[in-house]
């Protein structure tokens, strides 16, 4: 992915827009799509496309209807109408770009739209966010090399990283009918889970409930014949970004995941945040990864010509807590852990020429995570697993509380930002969920 | 599951369908569903939902306008006329039965509408079939413990069933997007395989193409709120049965599968049938499984109070191959296996309540496979990796060839049938596909 900036990154671009200037996620650099609808979730309107400008959403349907754009951007914006961004991926990068050109011209102060456009602009605040498209495929990778070891170590003290890890980034497919979006609360997991002194499983809620923080990437346009993508055109099929949690029931984990992998441990909730970042709001923020010397050189069809480990980003990525009690004495969320991108051993156009080099298709919308991202210090990790060594270390909350795994009531949030000397920081928003308790299930 | 036999069921019923009398697979007892278009597909018209009876395709479009159905059995017919079957499974049993019911009584020779209903009749020969849903979910459970213990000992020899195996229906999600109807051919996968001798892995077409011997479930109304399904609510779920070839890539598989499962070694291609049969067609062939005394009893909500092993089938596979040099040369299809649901460690039914025990979301159309289907005797096994014991045992096929794995050109076949004295046959028609050559991967 060669950077190619543009007006639209220049960090002195000032808008009209009261919120914007200085917003500390979506000034007038990012621009991130999402599908809204005004009014509650229970009472709420046609869900539809915006865009994010400070504290507001820009109505796409509004937009495409009001005659300030024409060609690639109103093709874009009248796909971005529909109640999903589905096909608005599917039209790949050009009209995203052309839409992203158009409406960052009309924010800015020069524009002579102001009034036009502010009309078309939405609170944030009065609307529901939507999940941004409707997935067909979601595919979660495990290209945290600092997870994977850990993890590794504590299923397998001896094995902990297996001898393919260096050589192919290991993923497995997820559960496209669990995603929710940010701000929807689960149930803890009912499940089987085993003790080592007992002869069997107990069927019981879930006790280690983790989250696992990872970057989530929609497919653009995708393969439909099924061709593998090559690693030169692998960054053009990335429709956007976004927060992922692979919640993880651990205990359930360890008994059924060999030998086919995680199933219900993972099955039963995946959060993603509202607003899809696009590849040109990130453009800035690319960073090659630092591959040790020793690791094997990666195969050619995973190499890019231009330079080995282009195409990598490098976000800051943060981990809070905010229990029941917490969020009810008015008590800040805590941090657990803050970590980055730039951790990632595999970088996402590597996933995705590996993930159709033996032909298989992906469509527009479809969603993959990165796997964990934690970082090689302990205030790096992206799990509780790691955080609480399994279970065995609990940690201190700000009012008395501890906690090894998640309780009940807990809330967790992921927070993302891109930043840079003398740039505009981009951010993701916010990533979050409360666990409810388990369902009973009724045996009979 | 318990058995509810009604005059539908009858095997002495009459049918003035020339070809249904006495139809190895379609007779007037099964009515199965698809998807068709008629002329071939390059030229398909719109597809739309039928029932097979004989040869024949009764078109469901045609009949919903026709008149001649009302109440439950007109509204099913009005939703399997869209051009996937997901709304049909949406609505669940009643209105199901409601269109066998009627059917039923129009093909019979006491019908007065053997006119009107000739006229709603397609020849199948003239029509192409299609996917019968679009498929939110696939998963693929690991149920033929012959098949998980011969599997096993090759991929794990001092450990081959794991002690997971009869506690829980062990699965993992499969790939969606690239899940096939009969006849369409596929693309041998290119991969990452590794010599044990080496260093490092080699990316180049797989060597060991397999095929996996299994039944599909159509999930039908499912639990969009994401309340686990209790097991005696579980049959009723069933929306209907195929088959499944789950090809399998052995030498990418066993590179690429620790610690998350299979990935690029299963999802480049999935074929299934295209005639959905009813859990109404197969009501006369369920068969309790007789699980050995000494395994473990399962745990309670895995138990169904009727009758422990219940909402098993009984259903006869068998596996055949055509090499491209037997159908050039008019050599029929070799048999490779014959094996039985009957060998199926767990039922549909205790797969669909553990999917959903955990606060997984089934939905209408989602796909399931069995896991393959071998029988304790080596004439039964579902894949060539048993078949062949790891590659290491070539087999003869009629005209001098042999095989370990698939070549390019090979076809696969799988028939299925249940049967019983005194009933008719109900058969699943065709799953087959042609291996094509790998597609050379541009590096950049």
């Amino acid at each position: 992915m060669s950077i190619d900036l543009d007006e639209t990154h220049d960090p002195d671009t000032r808008t009209w827009h009261p919120g914007a200037q200085g917003h500390p996620d979506f000034p007038i650099q990012n621009l991130p799509l999402g599908i809204f609808s005004t009014g509650p979730p229970s009472a709420a309107s046609t869900a539809r496309g915006g865009i994010r400008i400070g504290d507001d959403i820009l109505d796409l349907v509004a937009l495409a209807g009001s005659g300030l754009l024409s060609g690639d951007a109103l093709t874009a914006a009248g796909a971005a109408g529909a109640s999903t961004l589905n096909h608005f991926f599917s039209l790949g990068p050009l009209p995203r770009k052309a839409l992203r050109a158009r409406v960052h011209r009309l924010l800015t102060t020069d524009s002579r739209h102001q009034q036009a456009v502010r009309s078309l602009l939405r609170p944030v605040a009065d609307c529901s966010m939507h999940l941004p498209a409707a997935v067909g495929d979601y595919t979660d990778f495990y290209a945290g090399i600092h997870h994977a070891r850990a993890i590794g170590a504590l299923f397998r003290p001896d094995n902990p990283l297996l001898p393919n890890y260096k050589w192919l980034p290991i993923a497995y497919h997820g559960r496209s009918s669990t995603i929710r979006v940010s701000g929807e609360p689960f149930h803890r997991p009912n499940g089987q889970r085993k003790n080592p002194v007992d002869s069997g499983p107990t069927f019981e809620p879930c006790r280690d409930l983790d989250f696992e923080l990872e970057l989530g990437v929609w497919v653009g346009a995708g393969n439909a014949d099924g061709k593998p993508i090559p690693i030169s055109r692998a960054s053009a099929q990335v429709g956007g970004y976004c927060l992922l949690n692979d919640w993880s029931a651990r205990d359930i984990q360890s008994f059924e995941y060999q030998p086919l992998g995680p199933f219900l441990s993972k099955n039963f909730a995946t959060t993603v945040s509202a607003w899809v970042v696009t590849p040109e709001a990130l453009a800035p923020y690319s960073a090659a990864l630092a591959r040790p010397a020793a690791d094997p050189r990666s195969l050619p069809h995973l190499t890019d010509a231009e330079d080995q480990r282009s195409g990598a980003l490098d976000v800051e990525l943060e981990v809070s807590i905010a229990t029941e009690r917490m969020r009810s004495g008015g008590t800040a969320p805590q941090r657990l852990s803050c970590s980055s991108t730039r951790h990632l051993f595999w970088t996402v156009a590597q996933m995705i020429t590996h993930h159709t080099s033996g032909g298989c298709v992906l469509r527009p919308g479809d969603l993959l995570g990165t796997g964990t991202i934690s970082g090689p210090d302990p205030a790096q990790a992206g799990s509780l697993m790691e955080i609480s060594h399994g279970g065995r270390t609990a940690f201190a909350l700000p009012d008395g509380e501890t906690r090894t795994y998640l309780q009940d009531g807990d809330e967790v949030l992921f927070r993302a930002r891109a930043h840079a000397p003398g740039r505009a920081p981009v951010g993701f928003g916010e990533c979050r969920a409360v666990v409810l308790p388990a369902v009973p299930l009724e045996v009979q």
